[in-house]
């Protein structure tokens, strides 16, 4: 006997879309138009448009090297600008290399950067408090349908879960599983990216507009999360120094000749195909689900990301 | 240069609680009463009553012990009295000695029981789907106060996650991180409690009433969550026979002699001190915190086990 559990993500064959993914209006009086024809993840991949896919901009995707394989990270430069120029700045510059991973706290944030403190920072040590975006500007936020427990609206913006109130015109990056983020101290300046953790366990929503979320893992957040918790301060920090993981080199993938850069490309969240997801995390029709959940979170859906040849 | 970011649980060192915590009412025409004294976590733990705290039932607590150390879990009778029943049958026969976690797919869950299907087992394979409690009978739901994407009413039951739809006079536990369940195939009572998984990553919340979780951990988890992400079938399956993770074995508390069980004590939800918590994670105003959240999602508030002399 061996139960499966099948994934979010793989495995089941036979989904079905509700018929209002295609936008087909319900009419009262005439009956409800027979479902579509049934349509699994792979087939939404499978179907949607080269258009569809963006290829992250090299001059702001970021290759964390460790000995364990390569962790991708996208900075959001919409939303934390001055974080995005000091993170390149800092990579341009091989800031990062062999300093280590010294916090894995179970169920909050896996850590990186100067554990001893010792070496020269490059950049300034403050850095305007890069949390709210306001005015919004012209970001494209493709809202969800369910509400949020945190926030007015919840949504995506370029791939990355974010909420907006429209009632002050703000909107920020929201804390779900594999979001990064820049540690800071008390003072909310002392943040400017030499310190980064990301988000390895249950949405951490309480830190929204409170950090300053830099970016998100596209690739190789097991890497991070499959770590040893550490045991100190009770903050899992690692006690040892040997404890600590060494990042061999973090570049910036414009930094690498073209052949040397990875072909990934996330789905466009304002592409029909994400709606299509949206929609297919939201009301499961196969064969495993017997219950639709009829609601979705936004840390619960995830963006599409492929290597193209 | 070494910033904190201070976790959830420790370190801060002045937190306030909201008047609201201690019962005020509010008042428009007057104005609010000062803030109460600075209370933080510890505090609520320090000061929090004897009678605020409950042991397990032993004849309810399972002891699964792998080499990197133990994982106590504490079974839910009150939502899965036919499964937890099982398992009780299971671990009282020894069944789990031997063998193997053997899925552990990323921000998804971690998988334990007979990898191979070899052996014999000594319940019905088949069990009535326990997914959702119905009537709710005398289930003491404390209710949070800021909704839910998912459910009607969402908040705790004798310490563990729940939802309530007053509707249908329905409820159910949800899964949130460090939550149990029972695996299945396709048909919806091919779960008996064999094949148990916890949720390692963001809350799968889609999952809630097409699954029965049959407890929750309440220590040990980081030992579920940070083993290597397995890459067979996209399901984090172990492919290698030897990436398996061995189960030295898995007791029943009540099955080991009193001096051999665990002293430990599991904050109950209906308390006083336990209202406090769930207000200090709503709204945080220690100087880390800039933005109090002002709402708090239910897989985003810790239940505090502690051990006792």
């Amino acid at each position: 006997m061996r139960h499966l559990l099948r994934s979010g993500l793989q495995g089941l064959p036979a989904l079905l879309l509700l018929a209002a993914v295609a936008g087909a209006a319900t009419n009262a009086v005439n009956p409800a138009p027979p479902p579509k024809p049934s349509v699994s993840f792979a087939e939404i991949l499978k179907t949607s448009k080269p258009e569809e896919w963006r290829r992250p901009d090299p001059a702001n995707t970021l290759y964390m090297d460790l000995g364990s394989g390569r962790v991708v990270i996208e900075l959001a430069p919409q939303f934390t600008p001055l974080h995005a120029a000091n993170i390149r700045t800092l990579a341009h510059g091989n800031y990062f290399d062999g300093l280590t991973i010294y916090r894995v706290q179970d169920n909050y944030v896996t850590q990186w950067g100067d554990a001893d403190g010792k070496r020269p920072l490059p950049i300034a040590s403050k850095l305007a408090p890069e949390y709210t975006l306001s005015p919004i500007g012209a970001i494209n936020f493709t809202k969800l349908p369910d509400g949020d427990v945190y926030a007015p609206e919840a949504g995506f913006v370029d791939g990355f879960p974010a909420a907006r109130d429209p009632a002050t015109k703000t909107a920020w990056l929201v804390h779900c599983y594999g979001m990064v983020g820049a540690g800071r101290d008390l003072d909310d300046e002392t943040g400017p990216g030499a310190e980064l953790y990301a988000v390895n366990g249950s949405p951490t929503r309480h830190m929204d507009r409170n950090l300053a979320l830099i970016g998100r893992v596209l690739q190789g957040m097991n890497l991070l999360s499959s770590l040893p918790r550490g045991t100190g301060d009770g903050l899992g920090m690692y006690e040892q120094v040997d404890e600590r993981v060494p990042i061999l080199e973090v570049r910036l993938a414009a930094d690498l000749p073209e052949a040397e850069r990875l072909k990934l490309e996330v789905m466009r969240t304002d592409s029909p195909s994400f709606r299509a997801i949206i929609e297919w995390r939201r009301n499961r029709h196969d064969d495993f689900y017997k219950v639709p959940a009829g609601h979705v979170d936004v840390c619960n859906i995830p963006v599409p990301v492929r290597t193209v040849p």
